[in-house]
This record gives structure tokens, sequence and C-alpha cells, in this order.
């Protein structure tokens, strides 16, 4: 492995790339990205060894893929079609289902490897990337049993030495699950942000009564809309569900305050209490 | 100023008392807590001078009221009829418009300032107590207007040698605004913690897929029930109408995705992206 095809210099893209240059020093890698003022900033910040375009896939080892997953099930079709024999394509998207099902049928399906390292902050752009961002991370790797698994082992070696610790799942579960953990919290944080500042952004001094608490629970209001809307979209089914359960206990717990049931809401949070030791595992 | 009362030891009058100790090396703090195990721990991390009890209330200058705004409103009259004259009692309430009305015609009323530091952390007990805690933090003094201002002056000082930046209003705008800023991100923390604890609680290996935006948003629902179920009674007017125009944009947003109005949706979260001018003045 040699030549390394990175396409998408933001935050995933960019963190991967200067990672594996960390890694292996004499990797030649060629970035890729619509934007050029991001294709730019990413070869002055040191992560890619040059700027690319997509004619380059055909000398690549190894393409990354870290786009938004709507841009990603557009490029994969291509990338799959031009790339070299023995060369593979990871992705990094946060939805697996759709892109596994787009190829499943594509006679190269074997040199793809569906991919989804569970890290990221609010921040975007190849400004954001940075050297310790997969390291501890989880990283979930879809319907492995499709992709040749000669071609899978340098870029498994290539994960674990970035620190990130290896799930395997199929993509359905992958996306029916990540719902739960990952898009749901996203949601409520954007929805949390829109309710207080459709009703305070008048009132701008109040955002002083406003503690870590406040800024936690809104942080991922923060994200790119580019990245999450086809996220989403994608994952439409799941998210819906897992929007119409919080929903209802929304409701439910809204509906015990009116009735001055303050005894079952006070034991709801402590059942919801758990969570300590489920996060205990995370951070 | 020599004789100081903090009742209730847990995380914020522990962080307070030791605060005093660290300012005013003199005083003489005495713990007064009904958890007794609480008072030991205090004792033994240096949070406070002696173990003491309610009757020491009558020979204290200053009174420090740390306890669950339940317990505050019950305890609140005793002290101020056992009350020395020149001396003053503080809250620490995260609500305020109760325990102000409740008092508002207390022959003592103006020895008594309604308070509430913005800190916390989802940690309680003395053993969470620390240095740092106000350090930096907004406190709001409300109704100052009632309260001695010959009395104020010390504990004001004392505050901003905290390193608590000061900020006033009435009781009943306080509980307007708090009930955004801070009373429903624990309420949709709790839910949200709720939601995914209910389904995936049986695939405890789904949690090593939650990243640190999940860790982020469920956060407060390590909170103390004990705190909050009656901090969320008191306010339960203000909370219901947070409460009510959250689960409607969280209805909206469910229906633009069950209408495939991705557009909209990302325009929605483009405009809460808004929150990151916001949350540059807190964090």
């Amino acid at each position: 492995m040699k030549n390394i095809g990175v396409i998408g210099l933001g935050l995933i893209g960019g963190s991967f790339a200067l990672n594996l240059k960390l890694l292996h020093p004499k990797f030649n890698i060629v970035g890729i990205d619509i934007n050029n003022d991001h294709l730019d900033e990413a070869l002055k910040l040191g992560l890619v060894d040059k700027k690319g375009s997509l004619v380059d896939i055909q000398d690549s080892d190894l393409v990354v893929l870290a786009v938004p997953v709507d841009a990603a099930l557009k490029l994969l079709p291509y990338i799959l079609d031009n790339l070299k024999e023995k060369s593979l394509v990871i992705d990094m998207g946060s939805t697996k289902e759709a892109i596994c099902n787009l190829v499943e049928n594509h006679p190269r399906r074997s040199q793809f490897l569906a991919n989804h390292p569970i890290a990221g902050t609010e921040f975007s752009g190849p400004t954001a990337a940075h050297v310790e961002l997969f390291n501890g991370k989880t990283n979930i790797i879809c319907d492995i049993e499709k992709t040749d698994n000669r071609l899978c082992k340098s870029v498994i070696k290539i994960f674990q030495d970035m620190g990130l610790k290896l799930t395997y799942m199929n993509s359905r579960d992958h996306d029916k699950h990540i719902a739960y953990v990952s898009h749901l919290s996203h949601i409520s944080s954007f929805m949390l942000g829109k309710t207080v500042i459709d009703k305070e952004k008048n009132e701008k001094n109040i955002f002083d009564m406003a503690g870590s608490g406040f800024e936690s629970t809104v942080r991922l209001a923060k994200s790119s809309p580019s990245t999450w809307t086809p996220i989403f979209e994608q994952n439409k089914e799941n998210v819906i569900e897992t929007l119409e359960e919080y929903i209802q206990n929304l409701i439910k717990f809204k509906n015990l305050m009116v009735s001055d049931n303050f005894n079952a809401i006070k034991e709801q949070m402590k059942s919801t209490n758990y969570i300590k030791k489920i996060l205990k595992g995370i951070s």
C-alpha cells in the first residue's frame, strides 16, 4: 500500500489523513474535495501530500470516502468502477444500510468496506481535524463477510494503530441502533436549541443564565446541517421510530407534571440514573 | 462576620463552605445536614470546622441554605424566626418564586437574600464539592430591593471573591427564563436516557456504539432525582410551557421527516446553528 486517495477533507477525512501520514510517512496521500478552499487548507495543514481529483482514484491502493452520506451514495459506484484490482475503498458514513444496499450487486462489492468510526465533534472542515480524534473510539465495520478479507487486513491494522476499537455488525442493525445512540441525540439537541432561541432570542442577556448543563445538551446543535440532513434522510424509518418514542416519553412526563404526580416523576428519574453505569464505559 | 452555618453539605453547600474557608480562614463554619454520613464526610474533607444542628442558627452571622428546594421552603421560615438581628440567610436554590412568595410578609424578610448560582455538575454529595465550582459562573440574585442592603454588602463581596458574576432580576422572571435554559435541558436529557434505556437495555454492547455526542446530551440524566423533582414541582407552570413548545418542535420535525421535506429540516438546523454564537459566551 502506497497511494492513498482521501475524498472529503473535513473533520473525519482530515483526521484520518493526518493519522495515516503519522503512521506511514512514506504513504503518498492525495486529497480530493469539491471545496477547493478545503483542499488548500488541508495541504497547508499538512493533512495531505498533494491536491488531486477523482482521476487519481485509478492509481490509489486505498480510497477513503469521508463525505456527507448523500454524496457518498453518488461517489461509491464511480469509485468502484474505477478502482484497480486489489485496491480497497472504505467509507466513514454515519448510515450504513443505504450504501451497502446500493452496491450489493456491484461486481466489485468485495473491494468495499462499510465502516463507521464513532468519532466526531460539533466542528467541521480541515481545521477541525486532529490527531487524537480516533484514539479510544469505537469503529463499526458492517457486513464484513462481503469484503475480500485479504484486502481488509492492512486497513484493519491501520484502524487498530489509530487506537480504534473494532466492532462488527450488519448494516441493518447498525442503522437501527445508531438511531438511538446518536441520531436521536442530534435531533433532541437541535430542537432544544430551537425552542430556546425561538423564545429567548430577543433577550440575549438571558443566555448569561445558561450554565454548563444547557451547553452540554445543546452542543450537538452546532453540528453541520449538510452532514446531518442526509443522515436523517437515509435513516428515516429508524429515526422516526426513535423520535416517536422520545416524544411519547416527553408527553407522558408532561402529563405526570400536569396531574401533579411528582412521585412518578422521581421514580422515572431514579431508574434513568442507570445511565451512569452505561456512560462509565464511554467517557 | 465570623460564625457561618451551612445547611446542606452536598455539591453546592460543600463547595460554598470550602470556598468560604479558603477566603476567610478565621471563619467558624458549622455544617448542618439531616444526613449524618454527609456531615462526617464534610468534616473529614475539611469543608466545615464542626458538625452542628439547627440550634446553631441563632449564633450564625450568615446562614447558607443549600438543600433541595422543597426542604428550603420548610426551613427558611424557621431560620428567619431564629436568626439574630443583623444576620443574613441566603439560599442557593434553582427556583426563586416560591421561596420569595413564602417569606414575602415575614417580619424578617429583609434578612433573606434569594440567590441562585448557575453552577453544578451531575454529581452530588460532599465528595462532589470542589473549589473551582463557582469560578466564572453566573450568580443570579433575585428581588434584591427586599433585602437590607447593609447586610448584602459583605456576602456580595464573598460572591465576587469566589469568581461569581452577579446578575439581578426579579424572582418571577428568573423562574420563567431558567425553565428554558436549565430545567428543560434536564427533562430532555432524562427522557433521552429513558428512551434509549427502554429500547436498548437488553443489548448492553450497543452502548459501545454511543460516542461523545450521546454522552453530552444525556449527561444531565445522571442528576439527582431528589434535587430535581421539587424544582420541577415548584416551577411547574413554566416548565410545562417550555416542555409543550419543545414537544411541538419535535413533532413538527418528525412530520417534516415523514413528508420527506428535508430541505425544511436543513433550514431549521441552519438557523439553530445560531446557538454557536450564544454558547461562545458560556463555555
